[in-house]
């Protein structure tokens, strides 16, 4: 007996101005082909939603070329194969990759690696041991040189990225401070993470007066996942020869002209300080370095990881909507 | 015959707001008095006049403390030693070092150093020899990395800094274009200096527009004097891991509140670039090596350099708010 499952997929309908709706999202269903010479068919098991597909839906020049309109929607997954074609992979194996937002891959299986379920659940591929983390580790790593005592300041402290950062700076012996947008974010990245401090952006309204004392020594990195009005609380109290590790903005992505702040690279010559931006695909060729260190991190438990699950691939667009307000703690992952 | 030759200084007699005036400073007259142990007199024949002492007026947190009100103003100068208790010094000796704005140095040397006339002028050790043509090398080497085939954007190109800045940029073999305020700027470093291209940002409206044609290739560095709108549009024509050395900011120095501009972090992370502020005397260590390669490029007829000079003590308050107002070309030294 055979089931005709259907080939589901979320393509661009419509470019978003300011913030995305779901009307920017349309589902489309064709019968599932069968993989051919080379290529290998997989179900998609989780789907990773991440911050920087909002810049993929603007028509501008980026480091990436925008989604069509009509086109799939980008994003990594995980799937198990379920036919193979190509040597390299075999029925039933786990593997990772940029599935884009649909519920199988049916084609050459490029730039797809076989995932070690044994190591560490699945989904962990999309968020610790995937892009999130490998994010968080090179960008803290390589770009903010964190050195026993030093003080790190950490933005979007709950989110995917900034709360492997944190922790990854306790690893390395800073003192870690969290801003996030929620009560419950503090309590979680205080409590559960073992940050020194943190506190809640939305509930006060100077920044800088509440940050201070919370970095009584200065700030010596910064690992900014959202640009705007924290990151100039934190240019404030920068020490001399302080690293500013730019990962991500999300406070400017719905934005369709550049906010407008106050000019503060002064600060970067009074504290001879650096900014420096980076993506993670930068890395690839580091990327079995990163997994593996994350994982040991892992295993030994000196590492804390939460995924919020969205179930059902129809609640993908809301997923990603939802993590843009903030209103996840941890890695977002919609389970198929 | 003995002449009683008078000690001169102008003190900061009021922290202005916004632009600086005359009035902002007071000349003083005392006896000269002779050296004790340890110490030395010294005539000045030169003092710098430089956009930092802006920063120094100003009653703020900086990297410096900020001169007292009735205090000589800061600066450096080179003298000709006129009595010597010191082992190290000798009466006919040129030196140069941090003698403040006064007609005499009289007490111990500290941190001045000898020059050697035969090697350039003594004017040249406040200027291509001294910290503007070192903030030059340092920021431009360790901070813009030039390779060759690169190109290099300087803003405030007919300064004392940028000037050299520009010219180094191609002795390293960079294409080289300037920004600068007035037509006459333009022809020089474009004529004289060598630069590959220049535009005067004082007479356009859209400065992206005017540098994007003189950048065929792009932006792979940027040595910033100015900041500002300039800068903005530097940031929009960055090349892939383009470096910024932030050297100066005149344009902000007069400001009471940072300036607001558009919010350009993003562009950080789509370039992977990297910006970074800088103090020459963070160099000191290396100074000797700066000055040889310097000294070297003047023989060789590779460094081209240009003194502005005003003549008299009393016009340094005068020398030093022409320069801030942009109206000197290359490097304002005050001849007394």
């Amino acid at each position: 007996m055979t089931t005709t499952e259907s080939h589901r997929r979320f393509v661009l309908a419509a470019r978003p101005s300011g913030e995305p709706r779901e009307s920017d999202f349309r589902i489309e269903s064709a019968p599932l082909r069968q993989p051919g010479a080379g290529e290998i068919a997989a179900r998609v098991a989780f789907l990773s939603v991440d911050p920087y597909m909002r810049s993929r839906m603007r028509d501008a020049p980026s480091y990436a070329p925008p989604v069509g309109l009509g086109e799939t929607m980008t994003g990594a997954g995980v799937a198990r194969v379920t036919a193979s074609h190509h040597p390299a992979f075999s029925a039933g194996d786990w593997i990772a990759g940029i599935t884009g937002w649909q519920s199988h891959w049916v084609g050459e299986p490029r730039g797809f690696f076989r995932i070690d379920p044994e190591l560490a659940p699945p989904s962990a591929y999309l968020g610790v041991l995937g892009h999130t983390g490998l994010t968080a580790y090179f960008g803290l790593l390589d770009i903010g040189h964190p050195k026993p005592g030093e003080t790190l300041v950490v933005s979007g402290a709950a989110g995917a990225v900034g709360s492997i950062a944190g922790q990854i700076g306790k690893i390395h012996g800073c003192r870690v401070v969290g801003v996030a947008g929620a009560d419950e974010k503090v309590r979680w990245v205080v409590n559960e993470l073992g940050f020194d401090a943190a506190f809640n952006y939305k509930t006060v309204s100077d920044y800088r007066r509440h940050l201070a004392p919370l970095c009584p020594a200065g700030i010596d990195i910064y690992f900014d996942n959202t640009g705007g009005p924290v990151s100039d609380a934190v240019m404030a109290l920068l020490n001399v020869k302080a690293r500013i590790a730019v990962c991500g903005q999300i406070s400017q992505y719905n934005l369709e002209e550049a906010a407008s702040g106050p000019r503060l690279d002064w600060l970067l010559i009074v504290k001879r300080a650096r900014k420096e931006g980076f993506l993670v695909t930068d890395y690839a060729a580091r990327f079995p370095e990163g997994r593996a260190a994350l994982a040991a991190w892992l295993r030994e438990g000196r590492l804390q990881h939460r995924e919020h699950f969205v179930d059902g691939f129809e609640n993908t667009p809301r997923a990603f909507l939802d993590m843009m307000r903030g209103e996840n703690i941890g890695k977002t992952i919609v389970r198929l």
